[in-house]
């Protein structure tokens, strides 16, 4: 575990170099390449295929986003490093940096009123606050620029993996136009239609799992004045053990926030059933919120419920024709903030490897497949666990001692431990080797909340010994 | 644990006793019901919803099997005490035991050509082996004289679930005619349309892992005299670590022989690309084989290889309306031999509950599924680790001195120690229960085995106490 570790610092290194070198888009023999998806990943594929040289179709079955009325049913998104990378690496990076808020720290409202603030990582670093729907919209643009086409309400009902065919049509049992391309992505999300036919391929392998969680959209306006009623660049949360309220701000000063709760039992979405049930819960559970989310009512009894998957597979490809990408090959839950970046670095890798291998998409797809299987499944896991983390442990004693003996540690010895959410959020480090060694941490930690009086004697060099001695 | 013991052996007796209560399937209003697959659990299940007086229509997209010759490409079967309880339920039982063969140990093969055996349970204790497709036959003739109807090559695509509606056609792009149901019931195996719609709702559950095992028939003839080669009352295995051939007797003393192996790598599907390849590596690991199996060169090349999944899902139902059952709800390996065992153990749990709650189907499908989760899962989880019991095990010095310990033990206490695999195969116990004791057994046989020279003193006083002194 400890080579390990410095295994991972040496990827660390290596991915940080590995920056400067892949700064651009290598050209390679056009092919005309259907992208199934117009969804984040699908738009910023489409770009860097386009910037490869190829013809780009990108193909949606809903209106153009940017013609349509948002759902009411988006959690705000984050961007960190690894979606940065994919935006530095085709220049794209500033532009979206416009239409985002930084920020830098968990604001934890108490049942009582009191707020407390939990930095996410050092000086400097901050994740980036993004409306969906915007970001999308911008992303359709960016790439129409780039002379990608787009198809909008197009339905792609099946494909034909051999031969990279797409089947689009009204309806699922109407008449099919035949598109025949070379190559199709699917970035058709949780639920893809690309994957669903891999699926019925012998030897594919697949799962989709529903939590017992669902959420719902709620929305804090801006004050009359257009100032915020709460911090913008803090990622809010009001963590209430097994459910949890949370907001992210949006570039007009509101906030989209999101109540994550059990779908069934107490203090559920189903036992809030009229208005006065749904008030006194607020009142009750999240006092402070009452002059903040005016439409509560409204909101929660018109936005719909909606539910949370983890959807994983393999293989993601199939030969040199099909690939899947983003969500379509590994969904995950909300709570890391990392779909979007998780499903941006498919494509940091896969470009990284059609400058490798140029023009062997055989090649090409294996080793994209290879590479971001165990990452997606890390980083799936590593979502799955920060429910808990939010909705529970940002209010546990212990947890918060081991926190700042960690931001203690890290900071008299930086080289030697760098805490888990640094290394998923602020990192390129891939998720796998990030989550083996925040596990190695965590077993460290626990050992050291054993010792005496670890209250008092936290930042003592008896701890740091410790420390020291259980890394080596 | 100990509790959990305790409460095995008394479900075991409430479920002894339970043979006495239910005998008889009682009759409920009559409804039309489809049952989707004619295989061994769709036939069963027919004939159990004849009896309870409904009008029942068994479709399956294959021909009948009474018609046609078999694949090439079976495992044969074997029947024990869950499968025989549903039989004997509905008075089929003796009708059954006539085409099976009792089996009451393994024969195992070791590569110098020596053959041990060991016993799977006690004096009178077997498991019965069965040909597929023949007792699929016997089945379907059993079906149709009770008056269940049978609608063979029609092909059902599609379900609606909330009106059990089945969409037939000759083409999945075709037209399809819409049959209406009181009810479907889904047994129509791994590869499921009925579950593939279930699947396609929010909130559903379900995964499919493909083993890297295939596998292939292969056959030992009878001698011309008609005597068999090998002793019929055996399951003969031939454990070769990763990979094994097992056989088992069919009615006219030839033998149904399956070969487990890799799909890829070293000694694999794949490496034995040719026949001097094939001869070689018989020769080598299975020289005893050599006069047996005498067209092995043709059956193996001429035979498919078939692959081997786990599929798992939740729920099973839809409304009163929808149910998987068997297969279609939990595809399992076949290393425990229990694949049909479980799905015959659905029915006989299904018509206890339809005993319980008369003509409450919502109740009767919500208790089903819920009962047969857990044990479907338990009987994936056995079915898996057998492949290693099976190919490895069975030659492992430590484990078959922890078997010959277990043995003794039981002997001596019958009422504290039933072995894991009697409990799963000789036993009714819920799957679920069998696996938790039989890990618990497990443990306290992994610190027997380490005692001091345990080899010699493996049927002492002192051994005895230990065990006694853990059970506690």
């Amino acid at each position: 575990m400890k080579n390990l570790i410095k295994v991972g610092f040496r990827n660390l290194l290596f991915r940080i170099f590995a920056v400067q070198i892949f700064t651009k888009v290598f050209m390679q023999t056009p092919q005309k390449i259907a992208v199934v998806g117009s969804g984040l990943v699908g738009t910023l594929l489409a770009i860097y295929l386009k910037r490869a040289g190829h013809t780009v179709h990108v193909f949606d079955r809903s209106p153009d986003i940017r013609t349509v009325e948002f759902s009411g049913r988006s959690i705000n998104l984050v961007m960190s490093n690894r979606g940065w990378k994919a935006l530095e690496d085709v220049g794209l990076d500033e532009e979206i940096r416009k239409i985002g808020i930084p920020v830098d720290k968990r604001a934890i409202h108490l049942q009582d009123g009191k707020l407390n603030y939990q930095y996410y990582g050092k000086e400097g670093e901050a994740i980036f606050s993004l409306s969906r729907g915007v970001l999308n919209r911008k992303m359709v643009d960016l790439a129409e620029a780039e002379g990608v086409e787009f198809f909008f309400e197009r339905k792609i009902w099946d494909v034909t993996l051999a031969t990279a065919t797409l089947w689009e049509g009204e309806t699922e049992q109407g008449e099919w136009t035949e598109l025949k391309y070379d190559k199709v992505f699917g970035a058709d999300g949780a639920f893809s239609r690309i994957r669903h036919r891999m699926q019925r391929q012998s030897m594919f392998d697949y799962s989709q799992e529903f939590m017992k969680i669902g959420y719902k959209e709620l929305h804090i306006p801006a004050n009359a004045d257009g100032s915020p009623k709460i911090d913008i660049h803090s990622l809010h949360i009001w963590p209430r053990g097994n459910f949890m309220l949370m907001g992210l701000a949006n570039l007009d000063n509101s906030f989209t926030c999101t109540l994550f709760m059990p779908i069934e039992g107490e203090n559920s979405f189903e036992s809030l059933t009229n208005e006065e049930k749904l008030v006194s819960f607020f009142a009750t559970y999240f006092p402070d919120t009452k002059d903040v989310i005016p439409d509560l009512v409204r909101d929660f009894f018109r936005n719909p419920n909606s539910y949370l998957a983890i959807m994983k597979c393999f293989p993601w490809t199939f030969n040199d024709k099909i690939a899947l990408i983003g969500d379509s090959a590994h969904a995950i839950v909300p709570f890391y903030g990392h779909g979007m970046n998780a499903g941006f670095e498919d494509i940091t890798i896969l470009n990284e490897l059609m400058q490798q291998y140029g023009d062997d998409w055989d090649r090409i797809f294996k080793a994209y497949e290879i590479s971001r299987k165990p990452n997606a499944d890390a980083i799936a896991e590593l979502s799955r666990r920060n429910f808990e983390e939010m909705s529970a442990k940002t209010v546990d004693t212990n947890f918060l001692l081991q926190k700042k003996i960690e931001k203690w540690f890290s900071d008299k010895h930086p080289e030697k431990w760098m805490p888990l959410y640094s290394r998923v959020t602020f990192s390129l480090q891939p998720y796998s080797e990030a989550m083996a060694i925040g596990d190695f941490q965590n077993e460290i930690m626990q050992e050291v909340l054993k010792m005496d009086n670890i209250q008092e004697n936290w930042n003592s060099e008896e701890v740091e010994n410790k420390i020291l001695e259980l890394l080596k």
